[in-house]
C-alpha cells in the first residue's frame, strides 16, 4: 500500500501506523546480494517537519521494539517504549522536532519481514526471506526518508540494536546525519551475545510448532520456544544487582517451598510472564532474523584501518551513553567507539551513567539519561537554528 | 543391589562403579517430609582407607558431574572430570587419601533419581520422585559413609554445587568433617542463577517429548529441550573474556557469512556441540531435580543469626577458593562466607585465583588451584597424622 506524504505532520495523539511501499523502481540491494523490492515500511511520526526540513529525528528501535515509540501499542495497549523520552516537554519534543520511528526490515509490525506474503507463491516467506543486516535496515530507513522528502536528519538515536543502526547511519550516510546518539550498544556483537542469541534461536527451532519456519501455514506458532528465547534474553537485559534488589529469593505468593516445579520464586514467575506476553506480540521468525542481523554486526570487519577508519573525516556530532551495570553492551565496548572517534578528531561526548538497572536502563526513567539527551539535543538544535518548542518560546517571553 | 564392603580399596585404574542399597531399615527423611528408602547410591573410590580411618576424602560433584571424578566416563570415554586433581602425585593422591565420590541423590548415573523405577508401579518415577535438596544429597552421602564404616572425613571438597554440598556437610555434620574445601560456590543461590535454571527447566518442559516427565515410558527423550538448557547454562560457565579469547567472532570453517541460520560462528558451533553431547549422558528429569535443589539452597534461610550462626563454634578447617572471572558464583559471594566464618573465629583461608576462564576454571588445569589444594591438603593431613604418599616417603628417604 502506497502511503501519500499527507501523513506527514501527524501529531502524537492522533498518530496511527503509516505504511509505505518502497523499492518498486529501484530495489534495495541487500548485503546478502539479493535485491528486495517492492517492500513495505511501517512507521510512526510525531511533530511536523519545519520549512527548512532541518528538524527530523530518526529513532531506531531495539530487537523487540517497533515503531510505537511514543504511541499506545496496538497489541499490548501499553504506552510507547520510549514515551519517557519522546513527547511534549521531553528531550525529543514533537513541538521542536519531527520524529520518525520505523519498524525495521525483517520486523513483524507492518514492515516487510519473514511473515510477509511472497507474491510469487502467495505464502508467507518464512525462511525463504533473505537474511538481512543492520546496514540493510538502515538502507530501508534511508529510502523512507527519500520518500518523505527529508534530505538529512538532525539526529539519529537509538539504544541497543537501535544504537547499532545509529552507528551504521553515521558510518554509511555521514552527509545525511547532523548528530548521532548511540546508547548502550557496541561496534560489533560479542561472542557472548552471539551465544545468547543462538540459544534463543535453538529454542525456537527446537519447538516442533516452528515447522521449519512455516508455522503460519499450519495455523500454529512456536509459542513455547519463543517464550524460552525471550526468557533467556531477558536475563541479559537486567543486572545481577537489579535481580537481587527486585526479587532476591522472595517466594511468589507462598510462605514456603512447594517442593515442586511451579514458580516458587518471584523471579521465576516474572520470567515466565515475560516469555508468555512476548509471544502475543512478536513473530518467531522475525526473532530469528533480527538476532541474526545483530550477530552479523561488525562495523570494522571490512576495514583494515579498524573502527577509526569507518569514521574518518566525519562531521557528525556524537553523544554516546552507556550504563555501568549493563553487561550485554558494556561501557568498555562503548569506550572503544569513543576512542575510535577521538582518533579521527570527531566531535564526541560520552556519558557513562551510574545505575544498577543493567541494559534495560536505556528504556527506563533514568534522570541522568533524560538530562544528557535534553542537553545534547537542545544545544545541537540551537546550533542548527531549529526553533525551540512553543512551550520553551513562551516561557522565554 | 547391595554392594559388599570388599569394594573398598579399589584403586583408580581398576575402579568400576559401585552401588549400594541404603535406607532399608531407617529411611532417609527428606526436607520435603517424604521418607525415602531403600535407595541406591552409586560411587567410586580411589586409594585405601588407613587403619585409623583418618584419611577419607569425599569429593562432591557439580550439577552435571557424577562419581567418575578420576575414572574414564563409561558413556563419553573421557577422563574423569577432576582427573587433574585426583590421582598419583596430584593434590588428592590415592596413595595418601581414600577418596570417595558418589553420584548425588536425584542423579542419573546409578544413584536413585527420577529415572529410577518405582517398585510400587513398576514404572520410572518421573515427577512422582520427591524434590530433593542439597541437604538431602548430603544426608545420603553420610549414610554411604556409615555403610563404608567411615566415622568421619578428613576432608570434603567440591566446586559449584559440589561446594554447596561441602558447606552443607560442614554445617550439618561438623563433628564428621576435619577440613572443608568449598570451591566456586555460594551460601545461597542468587536470583540470577535461579533465573538461568528456570530457563533451562522451561526449555525441557516445553519440549513435547518431555511428556510431563514420562518420556521414558514413551521411548522418547526431550533431546532438543535438554540441549537448549545445557547451551544456556554453558554460557554462564564461561567468562565473556574467555569467549572472546577462545572464539571471538571467528567463523566456523568458512570465510564469509552464509546469510542463513547454520552455525556461521565458531561459538555457535561450540555451543550446539555442548548441547548435543550433553543429551547423550544426562537425564532431563535429573536436570530438573538437581537445578531445583540448587535453587532451594540457602544456608541461612532458617537461621535468625544469619550465616555466622550456621557455623557457630565450628572446628572445621576451611579453605575457600574463588575465581576472579566467575560470574555464576562470584568472589563477593564467597567472601560473604569467609566473613561469616571469621565472625565465629573459624580456621579459614581464602584464595581468589586470577583467571579469565570463568566458573569453568574449577574444572580446568589452573596451576594456582593445584598449588592451593596441595598446600592446604598436605598441611592439614600432616597435622592429622596421615602418612604421606609412598612417592613422597621414598623421595624423603
Amino acid at each position: 500500500m502506497l502511503q501519500s506524504s499527507r501523513t506527514l505532520g501527524a501529531t502524537g495523539a492522533q498518530a496511527h501506523g503509516h505504511t509505505v511501499e518502497l523499492g518498486r523502481d529501484v530495489p534495495l540491494k541487500l548485503d546478502c546480494g539479493i535485491k528486495l523490492g517492492p517492500f513495505t515500511v511501517a512507521y510512526q511520526t510525531y511533530g511536523r517537519l519545519n520549512a527548512q526540513k532541518s528538524n527530523a529525528v530518526l529513532v531506531c528501535h531495539a530487537l523487540s521494539g517497533d515503531q510505537y515509540v511514543a504511541s499506545t501499542h496496538p497489541i499490548t495497549g501499553k504506552p510507547g517504549w520510549w514515551h519517557i523520552l519522546v513527547g511534549p516537554g521531553r528531550p525529543l519534543d514533537p513541538d521542536r522536532f519531527f520524529i520518525i520511528c520505523a519498524n525495521v526490515l525483517g520486523g513483524c509490525m507492518g514492515t516487510t519481514g519473514p511473515a510477509s506474503i511472497n507474491p510469487e507463491t502467495g505464502k508467507p516467506c518464512g525462511l525463504t526471506f533473505p537474511v538481512i543486516t543492520i546496514a540493510d535496515m538502515v538502507r530501508a530507513q534511508a529510502m523512507l526518508l527519500d520518500h518523505l522528502g527529508i534530505p538529512d536528519l538532525f539526529c539519529v538515536i537509538g539504544g541497543s540494536m537501535g544504537g547499532m543502526q545509529t552507528l551504521q547511519w553515521a558510518a554509511m550516510y555521514p552527509e545525511r546525519v547532523y548528530a548521532a546518539i548511540p546508547v548502550a550498544c557496541a561496534a560489533r556483537h560479542s561472542a557472548q551475545n552471539i551465544a545468547f542469541h543462538e540459544v534463543g534461536r535453538q529454542a525456537i527451532m527446537a519447538d516442533p510448532e516452528w515447522r521449519g519456519g512455516e508455522y503460519s501455514l499450519h495455523g500454529t506458532t512456536p509459542r513455547a520456544g519463543l517464550a524460552v528465547a525471550r526468557m533467556a534474553a531477558h536475563i541479559t537485559y537486567l543486572s545481577e544487582a537489579a535481580l537481587r534488589r527486585k526479587f532476591g529469593r522472595k517466594l511468589q505468593n507462598r510462605s514456603a517451598f512447594t517442593y515442586g516445579f511451579d514458580a516458587d520464586f518471584e523471579v521465576e514467575s516474572y520470567l515466565r510472564h515475560q516469555g508468555i506476553t512476548f509471544v502475543e506480540r512478536f513473530d518467531a521468525n522475525s526473532y530469528l532474523y533480527i538476532t541474526r542481523a545483530m550477530d552479523y554486526f561488525d562495523m570494522s570487519a571490512d576495514q583494515r584501518g579498524g573502527l577509526a577508519k569507518v569514521f574518518h573525516d566525519t562531521k557528525v556530532r556524537f553523544c554516546l551513553v552507556s550504563f555501568t551495570s549493563d553487561w550485554l553492551f558494556t561501557t568498555s565496548e562503548m569506550r572503544e567507539i569513543v576512542h575510535a572517534l577521538n582518533a579521527v578528531a570527531a566531535d564526541v561526548s560520552f556519558v557513562e551513567i551510574e545505575t544498577d538497572k543493567g541494559h534495560d536502563a536505556f528504556l527506563l526513567d533514568e534522570p541522568e539519561l533524560h538530562a544528557t539527551l535534553s542537553g545534547f539535543l537542545n544545544a545541537a538544535a540551537d546550533r542548527r537554528g531549529i526553533s525551540p518548542a512553543t512551550a520553551v518560546r513562551e516561557a522565554s517571553r
